[in-house]
């Protein structure tokens, strides 16, 4: 897997660290009940003593680790929630075998990039944290409720942000994977140290380009900013934000975004994961011939990607964050 | 108000009253307790002989309602849940008076040139139908739910597929107007006709275009695509969508998008719409100086513009489906 | 005719005198034999108390002039040297009026847009001149020889920087239209004030992004930098431009611009138009029912469009240097 | 060295040996005086079965050649001609070692991504074919002329289409390199089999895109389009090109090209190559403190680069005929 990122600033410090440390986020290590890869990246071009040239940064991972035969018996079929079938119907043409571009495996690219923007957001001030707020039908307390700690984020293969819920949540992925079957879940994203200005007032709005990142990893179904679907249900005097004497906001409904720009409030979204499509479990499965099979995924397959999705979820808020940084730069004169 | 849509084939036929017949259905006429407007489009350029020529069509709408004079109390606040202050924020520099690009007014130039496009899908087939599915708080019948009715949606000024949740609506609408306040809701998409085959593999997912381009516009706050949310809380064996023996899906919890690519599925999403922040209600806002005061906001202001924003869901779906349309023919040799 | 200007930074001074100041150059009251237009651009948007608003800038210019009856017995052939041909053979449909894509009124738009640009550029000091370096057949002193005049230049409507050569050539030019024939030439552009470092290093290069704004100008057959093709005939020794001690360069047969960026050296390029293709004498062209037919193109036409496209070479020379400009804003942290 | 190839449609066969096949033509081994490199290319994604796979074309070239210490010396000074100084105006910071995005050695993806266009174009019958049309001030035979000769481009070291002038340009080149100094020179390109109906009216011309592809190769300088500069100097009588009886023109004066559309007669433009900045002659230059010093610089260095640019221009014209032969499919219902 490789990647190639254009546009980076010349003279930001990186190092192929940099981007392992985000990498190794990514990893089952990490995150729980996922299976083994081990990720090394190579920086190829783009750096020079340490530093960015302001050409594009090439970026390579080897994988050691790709096992093609375990693919063999899925030539003929398309997977139920996979994307062999529409990648057949576009390109008339595919490759069977995992580690595709429909693959979860190419989030790792993302995670690559983003680490490089995440170092340019450094520079500003700006800082995102995403972690697990609801997994498998149960939900976990939310940002500013009774038990939610940033620092136990990192501290669970989950990414739950309180302690007790984590294990509560582990024990029903235990139950999910002995009976075959997988888990969606919904992650939340906080980027704090956001200036106000940033993002394009029409079609490129920061929300629109957000939402466009966001849905454009695999298994992601929706995404809400601020009070998102809660807020068609209120009135207007409920979900306006108001300003308080001290010149600060009481409430953050909007999510840190209005009228496609950054407010300065702290940016908040919510993205919802699908559970993981490749179940041990037998289906009814579409063949290449039109006929109708039963069959049981094998293989090495998480039985809940959300906790890993979290760095991939940071990785594009990142990169749109990034672009909108040096887009501002031409706002005015 | 004008557009200039590039892209389209030659050959389409088109006319000016093809367009104005969606800018009526955005208009107050039609949907409920919304400002008067009068829009006659005129096609500019890239028509002739009632068809399209290939080059920019430019079309163009003249406002013969605008009273400036209105806005002079803006001038000095930015109002809560406006773009004023990040629009502020980002240039420096901003035009108070509303019908600018921060508008709602601005959503009749996607009305317009999503007219063409749906011109053009209509030639494959594709219809595409929005409606408001819950408005103010109140859910109203679901797509294959007891009541629900297509044909009824254009009917009531709410633009909901049920006629006494219309009523029901409406009779809330009214007390929120009475009270000063506004509403908000939420709107369905369905997209029929539509082949597999759309959207590309990685960035350019189609649901995460379809997303970029509905969150464009201005009060769009979340979107979810087939079971959206629900399916976080969904177990794989419940989520994936399996064939039957006839070659169909029992189910479309995808909402007719797999790893980016329609799957020949009906598309299916909705999307949360805030309420109007402009309510007559006296509300604390900052001032330009960054004083707080209390303000009413006057002026005619839509109580709640949900079912105005069902035609411009409508269109910014069509623009999308288009250029994935032309951009699949170059998809194989 | 109209065009909307993206990406123009807020804060700006801009008013319709300004861009009318530029369309009056491109206007034949001031170049040589040309037809009567007279354009009255309209701001539309993006202008707001005489400062851009960092959103487009939609210019429309009316046509008050404009005999669609001119061109009816155009309808059905291709005239030599225009695009109706290549015209009908990618669309399979045209407008064969004038005034359209292909037509030379288009650079009006350019010519508007560019004054936008200009005004831009002198913010920071950088001067964009254009000027008959050469037209039909006979070649105009070139910049530093005895007699050019940079004042010389828009004082006679051949815009030729000296003038007894002026003289000679309004001479010939009256000699080819009493012939019913045509002529061309070359323009040269010289751009000062231009700091180093404006331009990517490989794909979008500095001359390459030039050499495209340029060559999509209608009649534009070439275009060559600094010393150009000459250059191909030299020592690397006689075409490297050396330093002197006081840190200035001898010679500037890079045209300012070294592997695609700009040196802070003065870019200078020249670019070749050839005849105008309308000529009223009789030519033999294909009609639409791929017969040969002989025809004399009557109406209104330039006998030599060189010096109305001078204003044209600096307008779309302005767009690309204000894009480079604000694109250099992100080449550093 | 690598390049990612986007956009090509699934199901072209292709191989490495395509690809190598152009990359040894661009090797000194077949162009006179050059360096030596071995280039093997890896295709590491997008090719499946001997197939592309629609999705992106990733190639690598591993150098085994290159001595970066050859370069310390370069560290603190502007060579003349190169893009030293530039860089660092741009970036502030630079890698001052060969083989960078300035360095010759990049046209070597341009000549891999150009292969992957030469082959998808072969498949509708379109064939480049570039060479030497003037080299150190020697002018070759044009194309229609005595002696030329297609079969010999191919058989001499220098690219020159007729033997006995290729010995000369021999003889003249290697007066050069004893002397310490380099040469530059002409590049006819000429494409056939190309269908009327390709470009884009306005700005994306085909010639304007052609320009920008021909003109980002590092030392290209100029183009011209059929009669070129020589057009500027005709008359409209003398530079149309009329149509036959038999429905086929009797000059191409325009280049295949009326505006900015392919007319369906071949392709047929000149560019123009500085010679080599990098001689062996002493130079004055300047350093990274403003100061003159004087260098002779060493290492290995074309005398001569046109013959090895001869495929980089057969490559990047095939990469925009490539686009816009995808994109033409676009143009119509």
């Amino acid at each position: 897997m490789g990647c190639v990122i254009d546009g980076c600033p010349a003279g930001l410090e990186l190092s192929a660290a940099d981007i392992e440390k985000e990498l190794i986020r990514r990893r089952p290590g990490k995150a729980y009940g996922s299976r083994d890869e081990e990720d090394k990246p190579e920086i190829l071009s783009g750096v020079y003593e340490g530093k960015t040239l302001g050409s594009p940064i090439a970026i390579i991972v080897k994988n050691n680790n790709q096992k093609s035969g375990d693919y063999d018996e899925l030539k003929n079929i398309y997977r139920p929630g996979h994307a062999d079938f529409t990648w057949q119907a576009k390109y008339g043409f595919r490759d069977h075998r995992g580690g595709g571009r429909s693959s979860g495996r190419e989030t790792l690219c993302r995670v690559a990039a983003g680490a490089v923007a995440k170092k340019f957001l450094s520079l500003s001030g700006i800082k995102i944290t995403a972690w697990t707020s609801s997994v498998a039908g149960l939900q976990m307390p939310s940002l500013g409720e009774a038990g939610f700690d940033f620092e136990e984020i990192e501290r669970n293969p989950l990414r739950i942000p309180e302690k007790n819920s984590a294990q509560k949540a582990m024990v029903k992925i235990e139950e999910l994977r002995s009976e075959g079957d997988s888990a969606g879940g919904v992650i939340s994203c906080l980027v704090t140290g956001i200036a106000a200005g940033l993002g394009e007032p029409v079609f490129d709005k920061l929300d629109a380009r957000l939402s466009s990142a966001v849905l454009s990893i695999g298994a992601c179904k929706g995404i809400e900013f601020g009070s998102g679907f809660a807020a068609a249900g209120l009135k207007g005097s409920e979900n306006n934000d108001m300003s308080c004497d001290n010149g600060k906001f009481t409430t953050n409904n909007c999510g840190g975004i209005l009228g496609g720009i950054s407010s300065g409030q702290d940016i908040f979204f919510k993205a919802a994961f699908k559970p993981t499509p490749s179940i041990s479990k037998p289906q009814k499965v579409l063949d290449s011939e039109g006929k109708i099979r039963e069959i049981e995924i094998k293989g090495r397959h998480d039985v809940c990607i959300v906790p890993r999705a979290v760095p991939v979820v940071e990785a594009m808020t990142a990169l749109v964050l990034a672009d909108f940084i040096l887009l501002r730069r031409t706002a005015r004169l």
